[in-house]
């Protein structure tokens, strides 16, 4: 016997009929002998509708308030998945995030789990209960409701997967696993088996939007094996000895398999064209230059990417280069713009037409020359290299934004990652 | 210093625009320096939909998942206009049913109240706060939700008010008050200043559908004062001296202007479509066979309403006829079907086009004669009495469908309850 949480997404309760399918494959877990948990989030479009009825009441809506009505499409879903489950035989109740309860902490809209009391979760498991718990809602301090922010369900599904100790959390989502790229711009791209927290983080926060990179974060601390499944195909059925998805794993599990036969030095390649680039022009060259311009972009929470400050020139200044999210670029041009006296550059210079490209993997740590080998492919192509940043498990480079599907193809096959049946 | 409860429909509450003069409405209240709770029930048409949501999941739902889906809907409009109220600067918080609490009975899908509490809520309301309740729900014991069966928000603001001495439950509905009779049929019916618990009990229950006839009971019962509201004409603004609604009040609170002057002796009329009649012919006039055809009926819970024993034949046998609502007609004929051998009937006839009218006021109590004038009346419009129930306070006649309107209007006359303004 197994713990398990299960989680299903939007799509995957958009209906009756898809709620009703979500129910015979939990049951199938439950025939299996398995204790199951599961985790759902709103009806497609639903907690967009809810956001928009709170929008419209008031712009400076109370996010408390908001909190009752936007978790009311998770509470629907769960109240119809249990009696979808009791359709098919299956025992099942749901339980709400007050009910359990899922504490966490007051900051309503966008709340952090705390503790989740497991007792009353035992017990109904023990009684061969499936519990179904609605994703993305808690209870605070006052017994307010919260709920964690959008796309929270992940993040409900892997920490009560940690709270139950659980052995698998199965995320089942509209793809069916983690890619070594994008496939619908490589269609050689490759399904893998088995994916590091890390690498997940890194390839997650660059853009392939598979999981909430929060819930990849709160499993790296709570050591939860996730699974990524797809809804769709049947073939990806979580059978007890057939498990198709991507399983997100800590680096001690990878075999000996994946290190040496299967995995590559670099496990994906992930491209971002949400962000903007920014130029100042002749920067002054001297000491606290460089604090003028990033201090206030700090104090005005934009989150700076990669920086690039060229050789002085031989007038004593330098031209300074960096990255913000493109939703943040108006406010960055801004907040620069007011700041002008204080650094003293000469002109503020933008693009929005530039793309990161990522190449991620655990093995690089223990081999040189990944870098170099993504340099000269691209210079191969004559793509021009804008900015660079690497961390331990990635090198990421800015590019022409025109030249996005071109990098990937001829990285993801200098890296070796093409499979060799074409898809 | 008054304090009040306010309870706004679905009607009242589809969409932001109508939540936001909802809100404005509430205000007016706050500013005359009153104490606020108000009761919402869920947009038009939300309930229907997550109805329609379990009955699709399994025509065998389980109520305590029902109540977890269907409860969603005043949850989101609470949210909503506390919202809304927030934005025309009134302080304002939600409280569902489990937070207050409002504890009721486990009778899932149809709880009835017990106790609420109301330590919170006075607490919150002293700090100058607008309590928003969704109307409709509680919690049972183990912390589930219930809800009170449909239109059950009435109920909630009675029971509300009940608890926390409400000077006043105002209902916010799609009419501006009660009438003395439909005013559809008649131009000429005359709003009511006032209506005792006990008309107002025979006024709904006979279709007058104003007011759940449970939150009338419980009105009566707990003494609390009622007030009927339009919440579209902006001439029926609850303003601090002018109570345009219907007030409905004890008998003792009728004051002798009501008895003398104003109010005659039927305070209202009232029509139902919705019996079906059911004649049994030939049934043996002997002890028990009465007990035969209406015992059966009860144990499956038909509610029989007039019932003719016609004298006996001189063969010794009788007809029975009575009425029952029209929605248990189907089931009604099955079960007397099946008990045909027992009670001995001939033919088992039914008629779905009848219609009871009914004329009510407890001014009736002291003057002999109301019975009298209704059947005169009727009379001398040709019009067949079929059966005939009184109670204390009202008497009901069973005429053929397509007379209704004629008989509601020559009795509107009858008893001189047209107004002098034609409308």
């Amino acid at each position: 016997m197994s713990r398990i949480v299960m989680k299903f997404g939007g799509t995957s309760m958009a209906g009756i009929e898809r709620i009703r399918s979500v129910a015979l494959r939990v049951k199938r877990e439950v025939d299996a002998g398995n204790q199951v948990a599961v985790v759902v989030s709103a009806m497609a479009g639903e907690t967009d509708r809810l956001v928009n009825f709170c929008r419209e009441a008031s712009s400076l809506y109370d996010p408390k308030e908001y909190d009752v009505v936007v978790s009311a499409g998770e509470q629907i879903t769960s109240g119809l998945l249990a009696i979808a489950l009791q359709a098919v035989g299956v025992p099942a109740r749901s339980w709400m995030g007050w009910q359990l309860p899922i504490r966490t902490s007051d900051g309503h809209a966008s709340a952090r789990i705390g503790e989740i009391d497991t007792t009353a979760l035992n017990e109904s498991l023990a009684r061969g209960e499936v519990a179904v718990i609605p994703g993305f809602q808690g209870v605070a301090t006052g017994e307010r409701v919260t709920t964690l922010g959008r796309g929270g369900s992940d993040t409900s599904a892997v920490a009560i997967a940690a709270a139950m100790q659980a052995d698998r959390c199965d995320i089942y989502t509209d793809v069916d696993g983690v890619y070594t790229t994008d496939p619908r711009i490589v269609p050689r791209a490759r399904k893998l088996k088995r994916v590091t927290y890390e690498e997940m983080l890194e390839l997650a926060s660059v853009g392939a939007k598979v999981l909430q990179t929060r819930s990849v974060g709160l499993a790296m601390k709570e050591k939860v094996r996730v699974q990524v499944l797809s809804s769709f195909t049947d073939a990806d059925a979580p059978m007890a000895d057939t498990l198709p998805g991507t399983m997100i794993v800590g680096e001690d599990e990878l075999g000996q398999e994946d290190i040496d036969v299967e995995r590559q030095l670099i496990t994906g390649i992930a491209h971002d064209k949400n962000e903007a680039k920014i130029t100042l022009t002749s920067v002054p060259d001297k000491p606290g230059s460089v604090g003028a311009i990033f201090t206030p972009l700090a104090q005005a929470n934009i989150n700076v990417d990669m920086i690039v400050q060229n050789v002085a020139h031989s007038t004593g200044s330098t031209d300074v280069t960096f990255t913000v999210p493109g939703a943040d670029l108006a406010r960055s041009l801004e907040v620069l713009g007011n700041a002008q006296g204080e650094i003293g550059y000469a002109e503020l210079v933008h693009d929005t037409r530039v793309a990161k490209i990522s190449v991620v993997g655990v093995g690089m740590r223990s081999h040189a020359g990944v870098a170099a080998t993504m340099f000269e492919t691209l210079g191969a192509r004559s793509i021009n290299i804008q900015a660079i940043t690497t961390s331990e498990i990635k090198v990421s480079v800015l590019i022409e934004e025109d030249y996005t599907e071109l990098a990937v193809r001829v990285l993801h096959t200098a890296y070796g990652l093409d499979s060799e049946d074409a898809a």
